[in-house]
């Protein structure tokens, strides 16, 4: 958090039916349902965030991720990081107060990957969902499906990933945690990025074309919860991508699976943390199949070949 | 155990080479590697076990199941087994006491899906390793690999299963528990049976050829231990067949892998339970792929084609 | 289950408002509250069990247990147990079938330590709550509180523990799986029975009054779960009596607090198998508190001395 | 992180007899044992932690705390930081390199509530025990007892903790995550605060003395290692606080025990997570045994009275 960013804020998501869309981010893992705006835009947030919300759903034709937000410490950093990015070269835009209901100004700027970020300051605060930050209780009853805690990371697809790291490490404070490496062709295949003591806020895959969304994650908080997340996408008829598993990388405990519109979604646990001190953790592109998944120790082609 | 048959007693597996099958039962698995008898095979058992042994490894020049043991009350209900077993029309073979170190008279007998099974009434006890029965502790410390607690079933593969269920159920007293049924061909395509509350003391799935083993199965202590026995399948490059994942059938918590010789084993944890008043759980045909494996909802076909 | 006693089949209990007991049993433990009769008793079932209830609420003045029921495998042994009965010298008393409602005709009998248990055949048939017996899924998804999946067993306290240890073993064929043993004074200070693998049905320590209730208990699916059912007491409010904790005897995980009249409840998961085979497993009465709370190693005045 | 401190980097503890002080640290909590140096004193570390060490054990004649040490981005802020404690008006002592072994020069300075803290920039960094950087493996199979993967925090009791909330928030950009409030007394009864993700990288509970070590904790990765923590303390008959439990504050799940010397030791998994913009939370005085102990609801004397 060197540059004042502190954390992945929200991400907007296209579907291409919104009532099933809503129903599966709802009911199936568990965000709570918060809004809807004028636009017709659905808004959701983790049971422990402590902003108003996480997640946007914006019905389109096509699936994928319009953007990804990164909330900042204030409005001066904020100032601050938007004057870096126009000093980077990024395409820099400010998107108005009230744009996303209960958001400040939003500075949103493009990235060699081709994919749309966002910072931001200010949003609505409206607590831990159901607990609240007096004598609050271990969790709240009323949680539905895989009760999922908050929006933790999304992967992204894209063809400079060297280019993207370099942005988010060197303008906004982000460190690389992780990473995949051909070393034969001297190249990095993937990266992890974080601000803060988790093994990823962002993270990348190589990939020919650019702006391509994997997933977006979300945080359980235990295996036993990844089996009950797996028992409920069986019993809910939900597509299947793999798990339950392990990641080589970061070490978590997950399942893939894709919403009603083809976006996948991760729901995970546990995972190793980092300080700014930390060693590079390497996978060597050799192993890719272990460090992604680590009992398999083989990719499908679904995860390097299905985005949205 | 209606008949007097208590549980599985043992099972003699072919092994390709001896010395990495030990290391991979007693050292992956966990089982307790009890004795070396003079013929060579090596005995193993869970640390939960009563008895001296419950895995026999034999070296042959091919894997598979020479014969799987039931255990029965006493004597007198061996012998009234025995004469039952003759009166069905088995083969029926008595094994002298001491065949096996510290096993007494064994009954061997033929099935119509050609696997030999055995029945004993005695055997050494040497009590639960590490913990003994007075005052005992939670688990013993010294435990290796995925601390396997007990032998707990196999899956057999075989033609006439049937004919297996019949001879299973009327002289020795099994109770169908489980059950994939075609309706449409009217055939039952698996059979799991049972002489305990366990879903399972030995299960059958339909198939052309004889006398097949799918797997020797053992019993883990919770999910959790699912999850480290996985992570040992990778840290140890063990051959995966898949999981973590849950079965539908029974809904047991389940990983299966390749001993060094080719044999598939199974380490599990939870599992419904039974009672002899209990109505038979159907699966359709239909839904073979979730009946088996209740997360990908689709059988690989190494389930299927790959017996030992 | 030599005898053709199955297991416990229902436990009557006095509450003293049947409101706030109602709420207690169907909202914090999660049993599926599945009738009221026509004199105002409430019926429960845990959603794991095959028969209609399991568990009668009966408002009184005073808390405690009425009576204790196993459910035996038909009409047969019924009628061979209620000879055995009357043969051994128990006070036998015939209840008409639909005293309960879905309940077939019971058999009910006192005990040495001034207990009334009973025997039944026939229960209503209604299957697993919420996932039948055809494609069964792993759960169902409207659970609430603690979700507990069965009515498990109780423990009872009362004087003459090895009168009734005597009658259930010789008459009920019961194993007596554990007991606490004062080698000192030759005594008997607990006694753990079982008619199954379980490490009891049902358990007695011995104290100076007859008849009196110590607890009934209810199987979870995972030590997580009773961390779940630990927070469920104090989201709520309900009186804690010690855990989470594990037992000494028979190992499980647990958790005891009372309903709103003052009985004890048992939640818990784990705990060991045992085999008519199986060695008696032995505390010394010196290791009581080790036995009883396997961390703290000493027993709580309420663990003794609170019985209704 | 906001003034370069990154986290608890070592704590040095007093023990009466070093060698049952070395079995306890290193079999029972499973720290992993690194070094003796010249002076006698024994090196300790999570086997999660990348630096050398975090634990260093120092015989003398009374148990307790000699200092706690955090570890900052590098050289320029160590001497930023030296340089605002002095002005703060805190006692700063400088103790060159390698007075411990591996370790960099220290900034020492002392608190309102009579503890010792330290300040360093540079440790040899050995990496992740058993796993490394390159590929690494999921966890280490040899690890002992608990299997603590790293030093987490310590909780002190003082006097004047308001006075050591202002030192280490203004100068070292520590932020209040959690209190305990009386509102009656306008007291702030308990501080917990962190330069992280983390509910607490140190705690505070107003006492009437200065400087006094109340436990040092290490992480665990789950309940489950919770529950075999509580079991090995019963094994090795450890004197036990208490737990397994859950806190209110922070949600953490916990066991309290003591090593051979008298001072308390935690273990714990899970606790909530916290950020720059989160509120603090706030707990009422009144609810101070629920906030402790979850389940309880109510304080067990050691807890208040028991330090070193």
């Amino acid at each position: 958090m060197q540059k004042g960013v502190m954390r992945p804020g929200h991400v907007q998501i296209r579907v291409l039916d919104m009532e099933t869309a809503v129903a599966h981010y709802r009911d199936r893992l568990g965000l709570i349902h918060t809004h809807t705006d004028s636009q017709g835009r659905n808004y959701f947030k983790g049971w422990t965030e402590i902003d108003a919300f996480s997640v946007v759903l914006r019905e389109a034709d096509e699936p994928g991720m319009d953007f990804m937000a990164l909330k900042v410490l204030d409005a001066a950093t904020l100032a601050a990081r938007k004057q870096d990015l126009i000093d980077y070269g990024c395409q820099v835009e400010t998107i108005p107060a009230g744009e996303l209901d209960g958001c400040g100004e939003r500075v949103r700027f493009d990235s060699p990957t081709g994919h749309w970020f966002e910072l931001f300051a200010e949003k609505e605060q409206t607590g831990k969902w159901g607990v609240g930050d007096r004598n609050p209780d271990a969790w709240p009853e009323d949680l539905k499906g895989m009760k999922a805690t908050r929006f933790d990371h999304c992967l992204l697809y894209g063809d400079d990933i060297d280019g993207t790291v370099d942005l988010l490490s060197s303008v906004l404070g982000f460190q690389l945690a992780e990473q995949v490496r051909d070393e034969e062709a001297d190249l990095r295949v993937a990266a992890f990025l974080t601000v803060s003591m988790k093994a990823h806020d962002v993270a990348f895959v190589r990939h020919e074309e650019k702006g391509k969304f994997h997933h977006a994650s979300f945080y359980l908080s235990s295996w036993e919860d990844v089996l009950r997340a797996a028992d409920l996408i069986s019993m809910h008829d939900i597509a299947l991508d793999i798990g339950p598993t392990r990641h080589g990388l970061t070490h978590g405990q997950t399942i893939y699976f894709f919403d009603p519109s083809g976006n996948r979604n991760e729901v995970f646990s546990g995972g190793d943390y980092t300080y700014p001190d930390h060693p590079v953790v390497t996978w060597d592109a050799s192993q890719l199949g272990k460090a992604i998944f680590y009992h398999d120790r083989q990719l499908n082609e679904r995860f390097l070949g299905v985005v949205t």
